[in-house]
């Protein structure tokens, strides 16, 4: 250990950070649009890799556009590594991933303020099209980074403007030469908005992540016999639009019966032709199911699939299923969140253990090295969302955590 | 009573009318397009006319574009007249409407072929814009004529494209003079495509319409919150797409409960935003209720408002609703209807008393005079769409009955 002024976070300073970002691809009247690859995420990456160089990191970028930055240790080796996203949705805020990226350079900056030189290696970057907004899939950048996505088939992703991934990255100059597995953590932290609404309405502070749920998207169509809403008795309709919504309600239910951190959504509906006086002839809907537990992530999916082919065949019309998404509960490792709980409780904040029930660049980890991330509240629970916000004092907090977990981590022994 | 020969349809020529009509408007692979007072139907219009002129009818034009061909009778007076439309919806097929019209020229065909002229005038009309799919209302020419419809009101009407009424009249040239209420009938009679499975589904031949449905149409909205659906857990949500699926099957079960001639459609349905991913904060769905009978359809008026707001209530959701149509039910004259129903008897025919689920230019007349409609079978119900179709003998049967019905009003005591 070097240094014997204790490290410690720079709050002002990090708020600079995450409002001067925010300027990039502000939208009027609120809230940020800066769809991965293009011009303002261009922008938006000079500007933090240029933070990056003002810090001391060793700034490298690899091929899918994955930017990382290093501090070295007292020791060769695996670092420790603090990344998140910088890319938004189309009516984005100023937190989701950025508050992450931003941090952990407030963790570089507090280090070496402090003059302090951690034993391991530290990291910070930041994860190509996190949000799949404009290329799918998301996490697209850190799932190529660990090896889980093939660069290749990453690269030629075609966007939703006719774009492709190599093109877009090619035109902001953000194609590095870094291969996939270049760099690979001993640990991976992750501070980030929680994206609901459990901290703020239980008034607890900060969330210590167990992992991120499963997710099951399914898409049904169900096809009825299209006729005029006047002129057909009800015993002689196939009304698609009925099995839709009794299946909309089933699904409900089905979440409520399993209860625990069973929740499903019925997101999209749409009713074909869509007429006022029209029995539909079709109805597509999405089902979106999650669970920490994949066994009940499963019954979930069955019972949702029985009660749908129920719905349709009381009502004689018939349904086709497509499988839109389906990711397997991911669990981080328990002593990092134990290490995050204790580390947040040192600090006086209140603290619940708590799964994620959005996608993260951390899961693309846990797989490869300990990992674990850090919730602060969402007001509203909002995000993706040009209302999204976290205090400040709630930001602060949640940085200074993960700089204490951080030091705990690379100056540890593990 | 002239000439000594019984006058018969000639079912060749009259299907010869249909399918010449037919063919100006056509869509490739079937099916027609006469979109109220478009080019194509003022083509339409000047065929009919001339078919009109060669069987020796006056004819008139009236100010909302209404067409009548008189026939003289033995003794002057007001005129049995036979009615309907020839414009179609954008996928329409060969019957809706046109049949009644050719049809009526094919009794005054017969009349002639049989040197037969009746004790009072006769009248074929077709009516103006009756499907409402280029300007709105529907019926709007039988209810100017009729004067249940201001006729300046009418003729400001703009279309879906954005032009006028009074504009399109004049280009087709069918802004005619003859002012509302210039030709009240002393009976009118429509001979229709049933457009509903009933006659289909129960093998019967003959439709004796007992009146047209009230009907009851209206826009609800919901107001819920939009969330995160992962990470929002199920007690803290607030669905709108929940509640509109509640309604929308409270709305079914409401229609079967009350039973009889009791219909309820969800036709319409969307969500907002629509992702898979996200709890809608917003649906919009449309409730089309119809009944015979007044009182029973304000009673499902008010189960499906109760439901509605039972289902916003248990969801936290607010919802305000907008009335987009309401007809009371339109009862046609009880001895026009008997001598529909005999006239099919004595003509071998199998028949059935049964209510109209769709509105019709008859239902304009029904305050005023007798009025009475004839219904022949829709191929699987279907109407409003390019495979519509009837038999070309259920044609037949359907104007010999139209003649006979025609010739003892026309020539009755009453």
């Amino acid at each position: 250990m070097t240094g014997s002024v204790k490290p410690r976070i720079d709050l002002p300073r990090l708020m600079g950070r995450i409002e001067a970002l925010g300027r990039i691809g502000a939208l009027p009247g609120g809230g940020v649009c800066r769809l991965a690859l293009t011009a303002e995420d261009g922008e938006g990456r000079r500007l933090v890799v240029g933070w990056m160089k003002e810090l001391g990191l060793e700034v490298s970028v690899d091929r899918i556009g994955n930017v990382r930055g290093i501090r070295p240790g007292r020791v060769d080796g695996a670092p420790v590594m603090i990344g998140s996203h910088i890319d938004t949705v189309a009516t984005g805020g100023l937190y989701d991933g950025n508050l992450g990226v931003l941090a952990g350079l407030e963790v570089i900056a507090a280090l070496n303020d402090a003059d302090r030189v951690t034993r391991r290696p530290l990291a910070v970057a930041f994860f190509t099209n996190e949000e799949g907004a404009r290329f799918a899939p998301d996490m697209m950048g850190s799932a190529v980074h660990q090896g889980a996505l093939d660069l290749d088939v990453a690269l030629a992703v075609v966007g939703i403007d006719g774009r492709t991934v190599a093109d877009e990255l090619a035109a902001i100059g953000f194609a590095g030469d870094a291969p996939p597995r270049s760099l690979m953590p001993c640990a991976y932290l992750e501070l980030h908005i929680e994206q609901g609404p459990v901290l703020e309405r239980e008034g607890i502070a900060i969330g210590a992540v167990t992992g991120v749920q499963g997710i099951s998207w399914t898409e049904y169509s169900v096809s009825g016999v299209s006729n005029h809403a006047g002129t057909t008795p009800m015993a002689m309709r196939c009304d698609a639009g009925v099995v839709a919504a009794r299946s909309a309600v089933a699904v409900r239910e089905i979440a409520e019966r399993l209860g625990g951190a069973q929740v499903a959504t019925v997101g999209s509906l749409r009713l074909e032709p869509g007429l006022v006086n029209v029995v539909p002839r079709r109805a597509i809907f999405t089902v979106d199911l999650r669970n920490t537990d994949e066994a009940r992530l499963v019954e979930a999916e069955g019972l949702a699939e029985m009660a749908i082919a129920e719905a349709a065949r009381a009502e004689g019309a018939t349904v086709t299923s497509r499988r839109l998404a389906r990711f397997a509960p991911v669990e981080f490792d328990p002593a990092i969140v134990d290490l995050v709980e204790k580390t947040a409780r040192r600090h006086g904040a209140s603290v619940k253990r708590m799964p994620s029930g959005a996608g993260h660049d951390a899961q693309m980890f846990a797989p490869d090295c300990p990992t674990g991330m850090i919730f602060v509240p969402s007001r509203d629970g909002l995000s993706h969302n040009v209302r999204e916000h976290t205090d400040r004092e709630e930001i602060g907090l949640g940085a200074g955590i993960l700089l204490d977990v951080v030091l705990q981590l690379a100056d540890g022994d593990g």
